[in-house]
């Protein structure tokens, strides 16, 4: 590497959306901003989550001060625990993503040892060469920061992810005035959100859905379902609003949903009145228009409380006849069979469901600046080289040559994961790559069972194995012809161990499991692989790749 | 079943997009409108396509009279070879679709035997007790026709797919005025695509792409690769006019393109000057501004030119930087993996795609009926009742509701795959439900290599086995690490005849790809895949599902 250079070094995140990772060294310090995840392709089964590669952060170790997130997504901050695993260093965040942090910690049972630093927008604070001043940004989360980074060479900014929310529901305002400071200082760099570069014009506030979800409250005659991204705390804020004014006791369903209303609760983002909460268990004590179900599943996961209650095996979620239920959130691209999937379930039980499909006004927005927004923050801050960042490759494009058309900046860099970009005082230059690439992850179940999380790099398949079992099942009857059979390879406990028992796991998941879920492939693989997985693992120590294969007669 | 009563029982597409068709019975006679394919979810690895499970046609095969298709889609017509191998029945068609119906038979060795009859417009039939006409609508494709059936009990109007475009580039005009007389006779039940039941308004004309795709062509300096559906008979025409108007030869690249283009030329359909196409070899010759490729792969199929281009591995069509690339189709849902994936292989070439995102003015319209023209058709045909067909359950419910609510009709009936829906004069009832459901087959590669359907229910699965190939690739070299491994499971030839000679297939597969074509997984994966099979189904006459994983260190 070069000396007096300053290195930008994308580790995750650029050439694709998801598992953003970025190094940032100055000689013999490093320090990383976010440690993301991304979700798999459908295609690669067995597979719960994807991290970047870190292994160029390992042969660096000695050399990193921290990591910096930017806010609590789990693009940002879902890799965290497969990073700490290995490189245990201070973790730097805001006081929400910190709560955020420290659930995923305790679940992988990491908390105790790691070192969680609160940071606050505008307090700067110094790792090693660099001065690092957080700085308040505004999206579909709260309490989300940019980065401001005082180098040796200069100043970079980072924008995490961002819109420009001009009237955030919470208040706590977009700091415009310090990104114009750090313009007028000059900036050597921007490294900028290409998300929504596709996106003409601005992105709406959070605020914009009110009026089009106090409508659907008002409107709606019996039981009322709400199901958007459990993180999106404005969200659930704006239908707690409307639960009240509309006269609706809430109860709150699915895990994820309630650990982040919690969280938001305690760190005062939410205020609940005490009287509009009520326990799942009472949903049935009140009249269908007495009361709203926030319920997580937006994305359709089969294993999420929305799935289970769309085929009438959620305990306390009943879903019947000329009841609504609201998707607040957008259908992200891959997920379309299982989302329509789960519509479909719904409307075959005669419920209304409002959904973004174009038509429901709106009832989604993105928390991603548009190109006008990207444009602003270009013109506030009047960097002398831009860097795109979060994105596929086209995205990155696009925006470096949005940005370049502005006419403010030098020069725009396209870098892709694992390329260096070098930068000193006047010059900005791609030198050489690091190792880069996916690393695969067997989380446990997806869905909210949260296991261990089991480091399941691809190289490891031949080693711990792979299961596949065969489940046959009449189409007609829904019932299981004959009994499933495995197939396996390379897995120690070998096929004899697999014999009687685990043909009875299987066989129990199918009887416990109703007609509708025996005729949802995605749904009954999925409750499939993850019985047999716990039982494998308890009966071997074993942790195999388990693939169920459905054949219908 | 009930005597005297005209039964309408749909044996695939109520209830999924594709694989349409349905049965039409009175008493002992029986005829089916469409034979489609469905193309699978990603997650059914090793399976090519999806066809309805017929045993109900099998089981009635001495009452068919024949089978009447609408138009050529795949959707509609793409489970023929299939259907036809278990019933060798009359196929009724209009002259186009025939054309479609005879390439695909051909490939699948049954033409010879089979007996296929030219339909027209306006001109009626008769299959045992039903008289059929044949109406003129107008769609993404031509030559397509909505059927009038006189039965016993009354009339009943299949709309098959259609648009109310009222300049259809071909001057075949949507025939308004029969569908209004036979509103005026009185129609007993109305059976309507559901398709874009989503959408408000009307669906634009197949002329309304010229202007934009007229500017692209204008501005572009040098070569200009356009895609569409092979079959887009009438925007491959617009694009043919256009290359002529701005002085670009044209190739035509990618076998169903050719197919197709030659198809739309004998009867018609496509006027093209002599000199105005050149052979893909010839696209060096010409300077990058006078020349212009057809090139098929719209949806990002990993075998096809536009993806073999995109990673250039196509012997003639080179992508270079400044080039220009239309994508006049929609990204349909499911494959925005696949077509992003080739769009960033462009972009890394630098070449500037154009494709569907909202931003890129209207270079693509539906094929499908907008909301007012599903009212326009009840408005016309005023059904006594309203069946919707074509779609998932969330759509035919819409429609249902929607013709409804004009109040037109007396009552609407949500069918699904395998219910019975019997009439008389007066009443219309569900009653029963017959063997329904999905099969799967392996149609040899997908893309455009075409061997001998073979067909693959999933029952055989365990019959025929099942080979999974292990591949490990070197992520930062591009190269494999050691040998493939193989898993087999209840595939004749054993472990041992898949050794050194399989893996050096695989080897070979992997040689001759570029080290873009290596990282890219489902590409490879797909070669590997097609590679494979033909040693394998050579070597040992099996013919087994055949699923590589790729492990990447």
């Amino acid at each position: 590497m070069s000396k007096d250079k300053l290195q930008i070094i994308p580790i995750g995140g650029l050439g694709e959306f998801g598992m953003n990772c970025m190094a940032i060294r100055w000689d013999e310090d490093i320090f990383v901003i976010d440690a993301g995840l991304m979700f798999p392709e459908s295609d690669l089964l067995g597979v719960d989550i994807v991290v970047p590669d870190i292994t160029y952060l390992i042969e660096n170790r000695s050399r990193i001060r921290g990591i910096v997130l930017t806010h609590g997504h789990e693009d940002h901050i879902g890799g965290l625990p497969w990073l700490l695993r290995e490189l245990n260093v201070p973790v730097y965040a805001t006081e929400f993503t910190l709560a955020y942090v420290e659930g995923k910690l305790e679940e992988h049972k990491l908390l105790d040892d790691a070192e969680l630093i609160e940071i606050e927008p505008k307090s700067k604070f110094q790792l090693g060469p660099f001065t690092i001043e957080p700085l308040r940004v505004t999206h579909s989360l709260v309490d989300c920061v940019a980065l401001a980074i005082e180098t040796p060479v200069g100043i970079i900014i980072h924008t995490g992810d961002f819109k420009v929310d001009l009237s955030p529901p919470d208040d706590h305002a977009f700091d415009l005035a310090s990104f114009a400071e750090y313009g007028k200082r000059g900036v050597l760099a921007l490294l900028q959100d290409s998300t929504n570069v596709d996106r003409a014009g601005y992105t709406p506030s959070e605020w914009a859905v009110r009026p089009r979800l106090d409508e659907v409250f008002s409107r709606t005659q019996r039981r009322l379902f709400f199901s958007c991204f459990s993180s999106s705390i404005y969200r659930l804020r704006i239908a707690l609003e409307l639960a009240q004014k509309h006269g609706r006791k809430v109860a709150i369903v699915g895990r994820s949903m309630l650990e982040s209303s919690e969280i938001a609760q305690d760190l005062g983002y939410l205020s609940i009145p005490g009287d509009l909460l009520v326990h799942p268990g009472q949903i049935k004590d009140y009249a269908p228009d007495e009361v709203c179900v926030l319920i997580s599943g937006t994305q359709g996961e089969p294993m999420s409380a929305l799935s289970r209650a769309a085929v009438d095996n959620h305990k306390h979620a009943k879903i019947e006849r000329g009841d609504t239920v609201v998707l607040s959130s957008r259908v992200i691209p891959g997920n379309e069979k299982s989302i329509y999937r789960v519509i479909d379930h719904l409307c075959r039980r005669e419920a209304h469901v409002i959904f973004d499909d174009g038509q429901s006004g709106l009832i989604h927005v993105s928390g991603h600046g548009s190109q006008e927004e990207l444009r602003l923050m270009i013109n506030l801050v009047r960097p002398k080289f831009f860097v795109p960042v979060h994105g596929d490759f086209r995205h990155l494009q696009k925006h470096a040559r949005l940005a370049m058309d502005i006419g403010i900046s030098e020069n725009a860099y396209l870098l892709e994961d694992g390329d260096v970009l070098e930068l000193d005082q006047t010059t900005a230059t791609k030198n050489g790559k690091v190792a880069a690439g996916r690393v695969l992850l067997d989380s446990g179940a997806s869905g909210n069972v949260v296991e261990d999380m089991i480091i399941r790099d691809r190289r490891h398949l031949s080693e711990d194995g792979l299961v596949i079992a065969i489940i046959t099942i009449n189409k007609l009857t829904g019932r299981v012809e004959g009994m499933p059979e495995f197939v396996t390879r390379g897995f120690v406990a070998g096929d004899l161990e697999l014999g009687e028992q685990a043909k009875a796991i299987v066989g129990k998941t199918l009887e416990e499991s109703n007609a509708e879920e025996r005729a949802d492939q995605v749904l009954i693989k999925e409750k499939i692989r993850v019985d047999l997985k716990r039982y494998i693992q308890k009966q071997t120590a074993s942790r195999p790749f388990i693939m169920p294969i459905i054949l219908e007669i």
